[in-house]
């Protein structure tokens, strides 16, 4: 399969050049004006082509419960998820359905998909997401979510002596459980990659973390986990392990290039330095961050330090959306309040990099993705330069990245296959889609969460928020 | 003019009602389920009714330089921006049409347009916004932004000794200009109203500040302006008047429950006791404060101490956007990070009555717009509640505001005249418009401002970031 987009406009060092590019066999197999078209020829006249950027952690099936979770901290705010979490195969495989398209209309090609397990139907989960991913084509990086330790043993405990009950499984059941899920969805080919992605040191045991690094090295598999999204958390890691949660992590063996790690918020200098140390990869999640209440991650020093950085939506309970302009943008400025020197802020061409390069390193794939380059697959989205929302033309890649842009996605390739043409999604009924999500939902103004009312007083002591109770 | 949408969803304290919403001369004359049709029948199924929201600070104008300014604090910033700053009256008309479509599409009714002025052509200026207000049928309040001081006395003087040049025109020319300009154009009837507007402290002497504040009285027009945006504004202050910038303003009588102030992030505790004794509205950009590195406005001590507060986009190249759905969204969630107790966050219908309601409060139009009440104009939205980006159904005033709505305006009417239908503009030709705004432009990389490179080191010495140069 062949083809040639011509006259798209592209950024080059010194500001932009109209050029064609032509892609066989899935890849891109030259970038130059004026190109002998080979196969179907597109026209990309008063188009931006970009590399597709990574929605580099998300967890799909939070899509049934956006909008509706009060404004409340992690801690509570999980605690009303669980509550309410979609519990059959079908409602996953429609929500995966759901963020691909999202992730789509807003620049991205690659879905890292932390995806919350339906207990006793776990492989029925990422059978269910896995066939969502292959049949819309997006790229997927599925880490099915683990833990081997209850909710409540996420929070500090202080000097309560708090009991938390036995997690439902076994670590090693669960560890079992992913290599038969390895074996049975691990299949880049086909675009779908298994990630070894336990949720995090608040819920997670040694044992735990040490099975996934030997899954991940025998398997050649990237790993991926939450780190430190809440002053709770970093209080806890010091009540576990006398240290700091990163410091424990290096120590155990979990960081490494092919280690990528959501939020990040809570770090401190030497963490920075160890982060730096070890290669991984900090992903941003700037609008669950802000509205679960959990801080703003240090990403100016992440980049001063050389720690790579990408961009995520996180679930859409947290955020409320999938989109991931929303996402780069707000992720990029939100970290001019941090520091007065304007000439350390990230500028848009900067932002893109992150988005699409610094996503595809974090997934052990920057040989083959996540840049415009001769031999990297054909990952790349065409933006529609005359949309209202990115006019007046000025820079357009500021317009992108710093702007709202709306309806700009004109058309989107993965591995080389078109997916998106002149705005509409081509692999999958979109309208369908829609209705099956409406059937399967109802309005409602408000919802009693039980586990919330049993552990919110036990938050508000350790958390010091007696005070205002 | 009358008639009557049937079957809406509107917002109740309990939750949501299905209910019928008739207006007769362009005011609410009824609500409630199943009333007698009155006029022409529109169709509410699925869709959500609210009250339209308030734009409530933006300069349309900048909409010619959206995407293109480079990470730069405001004071480089807007030096920056008067280098290339619109010189024609028709490139005002134009940017006026998009900033009132933009804020259409993202749930707006009203937009405070505080604007820049083309030197030597102040009062075409004003006619070509009052012009494309008027055809396209948004409800206007224009204040011309005026100032008595050149640019470079905008920024602390520290111990440099520097002379600013005098400023183009003399207070007292200003002051009359500003009296045509009422004379002239301030017609609320035909939904044009004049607004005092003095650029703020940082360029205004206090014979501006009181030539305002007669004018304001003797006419019955609200007042608005910057305050407080960054620190060095701060700073200014207390080199300009030994006393902080609210304590100066509240002397000769600027605040009032008429006034309305942008920004207002650099509010100590006693400076917003002040504010909410003397009743004046805070106007938050939490966009504009991000992208220039300004700083978090203290909102939830605002709402907290009993302070009026709206939301406003501010101009198009310090956003870069004129969404106010995203504008709401951000100025919303961001608090949560400066608060560890979540009781006090802003929970999504708080968010909606700031913006409806808080912004005709600081209007001094509370009595006429900002809530779905009979007896008030007719100026709401209404959503399609069938959108993706607001599916799956949950809560839907969470879903648009914590979410990310594409498409989701169906419906606008203003003053009882529908000016959007069907998700389209119905009183101008938007694609016209594209036209126009693409015709008139051209991409560009990068461009070099001439007074930012002449006054970025006195910028960089006052503000110690030597260090760093």
């Amino acid at each position: 399969m062949s083809f040639t987009i011509q006259n798209a406009l592209i950024p080059v060092e010194s500001g932009y050049e109209t050029a064609d590019v032509q892609v066989v066999d899935n890849c891109i197999s030259a970038i130059a004006p004026n190109l002998e078209p080979a196969g179907r020829v597109i026209d990309g006249k008063n188009k931006l082509l970009l590399p597709g950027f990574v929605n580099a952690h998300t967890h799909s099936s939070e899509m049934w419960q956006r909008g509706i979770i009060p404004p409340l901290p992690l801690e509570l705010w999980i605690a009303e998820l669980y509550d309410f979490t979609p519990l059959e195969p079908e409602q996953v495989y429609l929500s995966a359905l759901g963020t691909a398209v999202e992730t789509w209309l807003s620049g991205g090609t690659s879905v890292v998909d932390h995806l919350v397990l339906i207990p006793g139907q776990e492989l029925e989960t990422i059978a269910a997401a896995v066939r969502a991913y292959q049949e819309i084509g997006i790229r997927a990086f599925i880490g099915p979510l683990i833990q081997d330790e209850s909710l409540t043993a996420g929070m500090p405990a202080g000097d309560s002596g708090i009991e938390h009950a036995a997690y439902i499984r076994s670590t090693k059941a669960t560890l079992e459980l992913m290599e038969t899920a390895i074996k049975q969805f691990h299949n880049p080919e086909k675009g779908v990659n298994m990630l070894l992605a336990p949720t995090g040191i608040q819920l997670c045991s040694d044992a735990l973390f040490e099975g996934c690094i030997e899954l991940s090295d025998r398997y050649n598999l990237c790993r991926h986990a939450h780190l430190l999204e809440t002053p709770a958390q970093k209080q806890l890691a010091h009540e576990k392990y006398g240290c700091s949660a990163v410091e424990h992590l290096q120590e155990i063996g979990y960081l490494s290039p092919r280690t990528s790690l959501a939020h990040c918020v809570w770090l401190d200098d030497s963490d920075i330095a160890i982060m730096a140390e070890t290669g991984a990869t900090v992903v941003h999640n700037p609008l669950s961050n802000l509205r679960l209440g959990s801080g703003i991650a240090p990403i100016l020093k992440y980049r001063q330090a050389g720690v790579n950085v990408s961009f995520g939506c996180d679930g859409a309970a947290s955020n409320d959306s999938q989109d991931l302009l929303e996402a780069i943008k707000i992720g990029s400025i939100l970290h001019n309040i941090t520091d007065l020197d304007y000439r350390q802020w990230i500028t848009p061409r900067q932002s893109v990099e992150m988005a699409s390069l610094g996503g595809a390193k974090g997934l052990n794939a920057a040989d083959e993705m996540g840049s415009l380059t001769v031999g990297k697959k054909a990952d790349f989205v065409l933006y529609d330069l005359t949309s209202l929302s990115l006019l007046p033309r000025t820079d357009p890649i500021g317009l992108l990245i710093l702007g709202r842009p709306t309806n700009a996605v004109d058309s989107v390739w993965v591995n080389g296959k078109q997916i998106v043409a002149e705005g509409k999604v081509t692999t999958i009924d979109v309208d369908a889609l829609r209705r099956k999500l409406f059937d399967r939902s109802e309005w409602t103004g408000k919802r009693q969460s039980q586990t919330v009312s049993e552990i919110e007083a036990h938050y508000r002591k350790v958390m010091n928020l007696q005070g205002y109770s």
